[in-house]
C-alpha cells in the first residue's frame, strides 16, 4: 500500500484570493512520484485553533501531513505555536535552530529574527539555506515555509524519507469530445480494475479536446489498457472524420 | 457579518498534481471582492463517498459551498450523483437540462452526453453557454465544472445572488525584511482591532521584499492603520539606509 498524505496550506493571503497557492499542486506531484498519494489538500486561515483541530484530524487520518505557511516572524505567523499546542509540546527556544540564526545573522540578529528559532521542543529541523527560518518535523507532520522557491529548496532535503514504489503513468491526447468515448472508457477502467483511468477536458484547443490518463502500479497491466484504450480513440477519430 | 464560504475541488487530476489547480484561486477572490470570505478551500479525489461527507459537513457548516468538477459525461464524473445523495434527492433526466442538451446538440445528443443532464431532481440550473453540460444550485451549494473558462464564464451567471458589504485593502510594498517591522507591526494590530493586517514575504525581489496588506469594513479606521504603518515603513526605511 502507498502512503497516504494530506497537505494543509495555510495563509489568509491564499484564502482571500490575494496570493496564488503556488504549493500545494508542486507538492502533490513531488509526493505522486515518490508514491506517496495526497488525498486531501486544505487551505485555512492564519488561526490558531484552526490550525491545531486541522493538523491533529489530519495527522491522525493519514499517513504523512506536509504544511506550507506561517512560520515567519510576523504577528500573524502562529504555525510553530500551533503545531506545539497540536501534539503536546512546550514551545522553546530551540537551541539548534538558535544557533542557526545567530550563525546566519551574527551582529544583524534581533529579537524579531529569533522569534524564528521559537518551536515545539525537540524537533528535527528543516534547514532554509536562504532566510535562515528552519523548517522542522513534528511526529508525522513537515513544517514548511510559504514561499514556493523555500519550500523546493527545503523539500529536496526530505525525499530521502520516502522512498516508495512509483506509479507508471500513461497519457492520451485527443480531439474527441468527451462524450464520445464516455461509454467505451467506462468498460475499459470495468475491465481492467488495477488502472485507474481519468479524462480531463480542455477547453477548445484546436490540436487537444481531451486528455485521458491511465496510471498503475502494474506496468503490464497499464501497458494493455493504453493499447486498448488507444485503439479505441483511433478508431473513434477516424470515425468521426469520414 | 459578512457570509463565510468553502470551496471544494474535486478531481484526482488536482490531487496527483497532474493538473494545477486554476479554479480555487480566482473562486476565492472572486467572493472576496463580493464580501464572501472563503474559510477553507478542500481538494478531494473523484470519490462519491468522500464527495458526499464533505459536502454535507460542509454546507452545515458554511453559509455558502462552491464545487468545481466532476459533473462531466465519463465514469470518473461522480459530482452530480454525489449532491443528490448528500441531499436526499432523487438523481434523475432533469426536464430542463434534457431540453438544453437536445437542444445544443440536436441530432449529435447521445446517451453520453444525455447524461449530463441527469442532476438531482429539482435543482436550478446554471447554464453553460459553450459545452451545454449545466452547473446547478441544490440548498447553499453551487456546483460548476472544472474546467476554468467554464468556470469564469457561468460563475457570472450567479453573482447577483451575493451582494455583500465589501472589505477596503490597502497595500504597502516594502523592501524591508520582515523582521524589521514585526514588533511594531503587532502592536499596530492590537491597535487597530478592526483591521486585519497580514505580512507577506516576497522571496529577493529587489524592489520588493515583503508586502503588507490592511484590509477592513471600516474605511476611517483603515486609513489610520494605513497611515500609521506606512510612517512606519518609511521611517524605518530611512534608517535602514542611512
Amino acid at each position: 500500500m502507498n502512503p497516504k498524505a494530506a497537505i494543509i496550506v495555510i495563509g489568509d493571503e491564499i484564502l482571500s484570493g490575494l496570493t496564488p497557492d503556488l504549493n500545494s499542486g508542486w507538492l502533490a506531484k513531488q509526493l505522486f512520484d515518490l508514491g506517496v498519494f495526497a488525498n486531501i489538500i486544505i487551505t485555512i486561515p492564519d488561526n490558531r485553533e484552526v490550525i491545531i483541530d486541522w493538523v491533529v484530524k489530519l495527522s491522525k487520518e493519514y499517513d504523512f501531513v506536509f504544511t506550507t505557511g506561517g512560520i515567519g516572524p510576523t504577528h500573524d505567523d502562529v504555525t510553530r505555536e500551533s503545531m506545539a499546542k497540536a501534539f503536546n509540546h512546550r514551545f522553546v527556544l530551540h537551541p539548534e535552530a538558535e544557533k542557526y540564526l545567530r550563525d546566519f545573522y551574527k551582529d544583524r540578529i534581533t529579537e524579531s529574527r529569533l522569534s524564528m528559532a521559537y518551536l515545539p521542543e525537540g524537533v528535527k529541523l528543516i534547514r532554509n539555506p536562504i532566510s535562515a527560518a528552519p523548517g522542522f518535523i513534528i511526529e508525522n507532520v513537515f513544517v514548511f515555509p510559504g514561499i514556493p522557491e523555500l519550500l523546493k529548496l527545503m523539500f529536496s532535503q526530505i525525499i530521502e524519507n520516502f522512498n516508495y514504489s512509483q506509479f507508471h503513468i500513461r497519457l492520451i491526447k485527443t480531439n474527441l469530445p468527451e462524450s464520445v468515448y464516455a461509454k467505451e472508457l467506462f468498460l475499459t477502467a470495468e475491465k481492467y480494475p488495477s488502472v485507474i483511468i481519468g479524462s480531463y477536458p480542455k477547453i477548445y484547443d484546436t490540436t487537444c479536446k481531451t486528455e485521458i490518463v491511465l496510471k498503475s502500479k502494474r506496468e503490464s497491466d497499464l501497458q494493455d489498457a493504453f493499447e486498448h484504450v488507444e485503439s479505441l480513440v483511433q478508431k473513434l477519430q477516424t470515425e468521426t472524420t469520414q
